[in-house]
């Protein structure tokens, strides 16, 4: 969001103060204006809109796209989250959404300030102020600022934000490498809490990245499957029977849930598959016909390869694109559900 | 930090979107007035300063001390912290927490945008500039704003806050009552770096204070005793021996390492005693002469009520309060030590 004006990278070493001057600002206006000065050189905002419930309404100045820094979020990580897509003016599946937002709340012990459908016509409404057609909705509760300790006892309120990030995206027709990852896995109470405890994930990520693969595979002691961090992965066995590993000790996706559903469908299309959501080895998952990772509803990443080997045939997966297919177009498509029609104003 | 405008405690259910509109600020400066509007009736300013490398300097407005939203520890947790306190003037031992500090940015794969004497000139200054003369400094290291991503890659630069928090603080004579938690413990990588994503901490917490405790301690799986969420914990057992839990699997605690090298002057004071820092069954804890809590230098919290059994005799520990006492005053107490002379301005 922007570079400090201290230094960029990396700052000489300081022998004493009189080398070194910290700026103090005279008032927030003199901030402001620095902040406004540096976004002027911004080509184009990626945030359109903000909504806190500690500001009490909706912002559009990015300079002002902010967190209390006693926001018991930010130093605690006392905070769950949730995001839904927003595509043609449609907000798709805001309620699943929201379900398992209240879900990890309660989780983390977490009351929200306001109802379920206070929540959604917040999020409409910003999405309408933000003017954004095709992007993501993300949002956050948090057991709100008031100091520095532990407990939340001194919170007097706790807190909701949301943010609209512009963002773009298409049915994905090409294959991912993906390894198994060494970062010890979450405790199923945090992993199954959509919490901003995400330290775990990140640095699987970054090990990814590092080893020139774009995301890791978390496998328990047992060498059974669980997932990656932040997306749920499914399999094709030589069987033609889709797999995921079961939801008691991960994040029960809302994408892997619709597929499931979705999946069955696929007979029609002259393929003979079911369901099973089971666990699964690592030998097994990797000698899969096809995989796949479910993300966001109309990005899931056809075959993968994983650690080196290639899944099936090394091609995109023909079942996976089916799929991928059936949730992009056509009657029990994603695209075909209820969506919230967003009240932009023109 | 202050309370939602739009709503204040649980909202009513909103039926449909007519029946509700949130406030969309036309400009950060209406945004401002209000939450000076909203700082001028706190009676006592909280923070009195704050640095942020974002905004490139040190604010003294409580309404502009924040963090942007798309700042990685916010949203994922990827941000480390310590922290100093400041008495009399001083700045105590804030180099052994700079090493700690990096050290848990190194393990979070975070690189500090400064060198470690110009976070340390940084501080000094923001302390100077809050002419805060007791409290405590907390600092984070962050990956940064940028994105809404995992991995850091997207963020231009990591970022550095501190915020000084006015803060009385003495000798402590009284007892704590805990529990044993039932929270799952976090996994020793994440557990000895000091990071964010302390949902596990707060949760403990929170378990303790809904049984009328006001900690809870951690135990291992097979028996061995951890550490309270945020401080060490030791006993002294009945032959006089000061044990703590080893640092393998918890954060090393600078006071903890402080008391280790102050205990055995014990002994110039009539009491034969000596520190082991081994592992400690929970049988052997709750049995103990002694229990303390060790959080900052200056608040040892002697005895403790675990699961309703008093350890010892129930009262005030007498060899706790002796190494209290050495910690408070006297050559090679921690007030003894080589603080940092504030440079405050009046």
């Amino acid at each position: 969001m922007g570079n400090p004006t201290v230094s960029s990278g990396k700052a000489p070493e300081v022998e004493n103060d009189d080398d070194f001057r910290v700026h103090v600002f005279s008032s927030s206006s003199e901030l402001l204006e620095k902040l406004h000065e540096k976004w002027s050189s911004v080509e184009k905002q990626p945030y359109p809109a903000m909504y806190s419930s500690i500001f009490g309404g909706i912002i559009l100045d990015p300079a002002m796209m902010v967190i209390p820094i006693d926001d018991h979020m930010v130093h605690r990580g006392h905070g769950v989250f949730d995001t839904s897509i927003v595509l043609d003016g449609y907000l798709y599946e805001l309620d699943v959404h929201l379900d398992r937002f209240l879900l990890s709340a309660s989780k983390a012990k977490i009351s929200s300030p306001f109802s379920q459908s206070t929540l959604r016509s917040i999020i409409i409404q910003l999405t309408a102020a933000s003017k954004c057609k095709k992007g993501t909705l993300r949002f956050w509760l948090s057991a709100g600022p008031g100091d520095f300790l532990l407990s939340p006892a001194g919170c007097p309120t706790s807190a909701f934000y949301a943010v609209v990030i512009d963002h773009d995206f298409s049915q994905c027709k090409e294959g991912v490498k993906v390894i198994t990852s060494n970062v010890p896995m979450k405790p199923p109470l945090f992993a199954t809490a959509k919490n901003v405890n995400y330290l775990p994930n990140v640095l699987s990520v970054m090990e990814a990245e590092e080893k020139g693969a774009s995301s890791s595979i978390w496998v328990d002691e047992e060498g059974y499957i669980a997932e990656v961090p932040n997306v749920n992965v499914a399999f094709i066995t030589q069987d033609k029977e889709l797999v995921m590993a079961p939801f008691d000790n991960i994040l029960r996706g809302c994408t892997a849930k619709r597929l499931l559903e979705l999946a069955p469908r696929g007979e029609g299309q002259g393929v003979e598959m079911r369901c099973a959501s089971k666990i699964l080895m690592v030998v097994e998952g990797k000698v899969a016909g096809e995989s796949l990772f479910v993300r966001r509803p109309l990005t899931l990443l056809p075959r993968m390869v994983w650690d080196v080997q290639p899944n099936g045939s090394g091609g995109v997966g023909e079942i996976t694109m089916l799929i991928s297919n059936l949730m992009w177009g056509g009657k029990g498509s994603f695209l075909d559900t209820q969506g919230n029609r967003v009240p932009y104003v023109e």
